[in-house]
């Protein structure tokens, strides 16, 4: 779960957002029907078997149109749920169980989606000590949403965004004139609590980056082999990270290189959604 | 393309809160690197075949950094790309090309991704005169870009929020008292430029809606066979929609019904991305 | 009333807006006399005849205020109203009742003029069958609660925004070149559910609007007797609306033409207030 | 016209809010027909005879949806303009022009009709040396815009708001315990720049005033006989504004009182629009 | 203390957009340690003697966090305090707690170090009859806070912002051509609630300004003598302030001019803060 | 200077709402004076010996305000400046250079402040190579202005905010039950690109700290004796930061410690403004 003061503070108002995407002046298919409020209830049915995530956001969409309507939970973020499964049930009043219910299930779907997905991956990794990682690669104003289902899968996060990392890359490595200065203007201008990351496409590079103090060094592009010997090389000092197109069906050729961290953008990008439905709306 | 208005007035808030998403208060890793402008270029590389969509999205992202930046198109929204393909060239201060790489990719990559995945489940109804439809399973707060995307991909957009249309489904008929009520109630309510449309699950409630003046009737979970019965009875008196768990794979079964509509949530909810990236990044 | 979720997401924030515009840093003269909270009442009493629209906006502007405030109503919106009757008693600070007093005001003189004045427009329809309409001259952030007040009024509401409806004026025929071509076009482009309405000011041209498929003609400019005949042309085959500086003085003209809808700017646009005023304010 | 500052600053955001009033997702019907931009003009042309106000905001509707767009003004704010009279013309993206229009007409004809309904009160106190003011009764959210028609009409305002002047009400002076005590508690808590303004509905409450040492009285709910003793009494040691249901049909009764200022809030919440409209659209 | 309405209405936004300055996901620290809610208490302590000032707002930085934090105040704004002393206690959840602890702690130090310089200066002016104002010269975003400790320190407030007070300055009055025109212009142009200040630099200026009727003079850059002879003529006849670099060092020199008002942008802009912090926080 | 994005993204929204703090519907003073534009010049002059800092900030309030107003430097932020020194002219519509005036210098001489404060600070290091990194103990909603004032006097930055730094205090130690736990938790949960900072007071929990591997570590209310024991034994095996109440008179004990960091909240919370002005505006 979110702790209170990130879910309204920073989760609240995208929140927000996406119900104004949808209700921009009322539903009118539920006013058409409903005049006044009918207190009901409806349940939340997984219709496929995964890694349940987001439930307090499904929650938090009913309670910012209402804040009297109440969320029973019978699983938690990270359980896995089987298809049929009832997960919740929601008590309220039916025009805004009706109204939230598409804006509920799409956070859900989408984050169940990548937890499941991410559950999947990271079993790959199991036992081998090897962290999975998440990237920046996620869907424009759903990062805070997508970060947490990948940690409820079992992944970590790395960097959250552009200011709170350094990560020096093949354009800055060029800019910079070179890995070792790229290295030292990092070290000289970045907040001190930093560790600064660079990646590297040779054995080379790496072995300058070890030498300049870099605190991460990510292999990119290199063949098994290469990354083999680099990692022998770095031998410690320095944490490594494997990216590139790591995906479930891929993970499994970079398992025996003893690295510290994989990192894949498709646990965010291209995670299909775990199917959920409401079902059973009745007036009480 | 957008045209100005909604680019500005829609599109430009949801691309901003992306990039204070990604950028809270600098880009650490480029101003480590580069402490002043440096006019340079980068290309937009295709590493997948597809359809590419989202460019002028791409290109607002690095304008709204910096007005500045100018970006070369060599393909349009809708075009097909191949792996290998560059499909822009972008021109500018190499710190705004930086900063604003990783948003401008995530929301062409996801573009593109439904666009590709739209134009391959539209291919499948060609020549049958059924238009394809997404849903309001769009990913929050990108509404306005996946809606787009899936017109580019050649499908057709279903409503766009519970304001502008209206659907009774399965709960709103039974809070109204059946089929009949629920199309009159709506009749009544709605202003009056609004289609009413109607979900149904049986033949009976089918011909009720028609007998109601229902515009539009959504054949819901139903067989083939049941369908197509439906489908007689209907004859052309209300304009008829399926719906359900259609995707690439199962959409085949659909064709032969003669339908007006077949809409998928999947086109929106779990198509992978089109993987896209920018490279070649130099000075000038 | 608005249901919780309208008022919440779409009518609380211009509510917000609009008390931020008449406090910019505190109610000066409130604070000069009451250096603390007073508990206190005051009621809400009529000074002209009429019909009574806003009572919740009017609340939720002192709730907004200071979530304590009530509000004990004795009448309901589209209730009429008399000189000298009380509509409502409010408890709560003092101060609050006195910051808040001229922005409920505001909204509630207003909504319930556009209120009377529908109502006076309507009851001229009685018993015609034709539907009263509005349009969207409406006050620049203030749609929501105009149209509502229409509503409360006996009116209809038109399309809500240029989101949300189809409707083809003299400009877009011409420069489609041509009803039919007009019509055409958007049956293509627009969301399947919309209705296409479009203006006509000829016979010749209501013919081939009938011709094309539009769902609603709305003829404009045309004499009586060309409305008339153009409506006995339609016969049913589209719904007919007629529109054009209709007013209390000018819609008996209009009522013989067995037409479905009349639309009417003035409803919004020029209806002056009803008086109302916050009266015996009192501790308790 | 607004001062740049003004305009951008604190008119800007309103406008822009009730474009998106207005445009949720896309102007639809626009759409339908034009795919892309076409150059074109379009003509405002008044519908009535009155005074024109906001051309710089009707301008500025078409400028904040496309920055090209350019407005040849051929009267100014405060002219006299007459039905039949083209005020200007519209240079730009034909879309643009269409997408605007309701909203840049919705404030011109407001703020037009309060310009107009202000000058022709106004005369009637020409020569008078009274000033005519306006209230705090205005549209919410829309302050900005109708203060400045009264100014354009003649008129003069009152304070802005709650928080940049004193006006100490029956309710204010009762919770004071008097009419001496809140206009010293007034001059001990309000910011020293602020005149202290105070309603009084007796001579005594008057004299009360005068005493304390206000700086304007208002006199409020009395007799002719009664205001004229009170102006007499009061001896220009205050300045005196008259309030209290004043319109063009009953201010002629108070122009001999010889008072300063007399305030209408008819101005504001009663005037009609002034009919304008864009015509001749065609593309160059 | 903040009435409910400014609170709500113009301190809270400020509150949380300083929130999401230091907060931007989450706050890694405390969700590294406390993964879930765990009631506890904390105290306030005071480490400098002075004036304590903001109570409310450090209370409502723990509230806008988690409406379930209570704050026992054992002192209120306005006291003084002395090193060591416990000025209040929180109760609630010690993840709250330690997320607000900085942002709340900024708003109190800088509010009580203006309060406590405000009280050392204002002390000074004991017995004269002059009265200590604040300028405009506050921290941006902070105007309604270090007012407001100016206040609390014994002080006054000049006008709030440009919009509610007229103030001409040399340059506006050399754009005007003389200060008999600037008071003129500003009498035909402000709102009559007003009062007109002008600043003026010789005894001419001063003469003009008390013919041409304006409210208050300000004394600029005049010596000790000049200000007497000018205080003399003015004999009454508009307020006069004296202005211009006031500490608490150089105030002495200016009480025996019998003048209405000193004011001091030190107050604002350089008084050091009032060093406090959270102490003994524990589990309960 | 802010590179431009951050410039636009981060800084731009803070500015705009510190005009809106001055400028709640218009500048009354200047516009009495001023009804239309007209073209000026404007000197910004020191009134005190310091660095100046923040003239990006400076001219882009007058930019806000009118895109056309253009800005002269004569120097660069960061360096000294004498009183009496012109340091930049200003050229565009008088209007503006008034309105903007107050908002500009507030910024400029509170960040030339905090510049020149770190400068005197950090001078007392130099030839240490110990960094002086200032705190989170910043201005509400201007921390990304103070910490680029801290930069520019030669200081550095330490975490940026609650979410991109982890900082383990006392309360975390005991809610943890421990540094060792504490540590460990946090690189359980922290984001691996952190590094860990932890907070220690006797020379067992530096020995915990170490071991445990923290990355930094700072010695909090220690004695001069027992940081030096501290540090010896860490040996640099993490970085050692000093804090607590250091300020220009208070330095001068720690810097034979040897320690890489020593912040100091002073550098914003306390530093005096430096006096600068706007002078010699003329029409040009």
């Amino acid at each position: 779960m979110f702790d209170e003061v990130t879910l309204q503070l920073n989760a609240d108002p995208l929140i927000l957002s996406a119900l104004r995407e949808d209700i921009t002046s009322e539903d009118v298919s539920t006013n058409c029907i409903l005049p006044g409020p009918v207190q009901g209830e409806v349940e939340l049915i997984c219709k496929q078997d995964g890694i349940i995530c987001g439930l307090q956001v499904f929650a938090r969409v009913f309670e910012l149109l209402d804040a009297r309507t109440e969320t029973e939970l019978f699983v938690s973020d990270g359980d896995p749920v089987c298809s049929g499964q009832t997960a919740a049930r929601l008590h309220g009043d039916i025009r805004v169980l009706l109204s939230g219910e598409r804006t509920a299930l799409n956070y859900l779907q989408r984050m169940s989606g990548i937890a499941t997905y991410t559950r999947n991956v990271s079993k790959l990794l199991d036992g081998t000590g090897i962290r999975l990682l998440d990237t920046r690669k996620t869907t424009p104003n759903n990062r805070i949403f997508e970060k947490y289902a990948v940690c409820t899968g079992g992944g970590h996060n790395h960097r959250y965004n552009l200011s709170d990392g350094v990560l020096l890359k093949d354009n800055h490595i060029a800019a910079a004139g070179g890995v070792a200065n790229a290295v030292r203007m990092a070290k000289e201008y970045a907040p001190f609590v930093r560790k600064i990351e660079i990646e590297v496409e040779t054995l080379a590079m790496a072995k300058e980056a070890v030498a300049a103090g870099a605190d991460i060094i990510m292999l990119d592009n290199m063949t098994h082999g290469q990354m083999k010997e680099a990692i022998a090389m770095i031998d410690g000092r320095a944490e490594v990270e494997i990216s590139g197109n790591v995906t479930k069906e891929t993970i499994g050729e970079l398992t025996d290189l003893g690295v510290d961290y994989i990192s894949s953008g498709a646990l965010t990008h291209s995670a299909p959604i775990l199917d959920l439905s409401l079902k059973n709306l009745h007036a009480v």
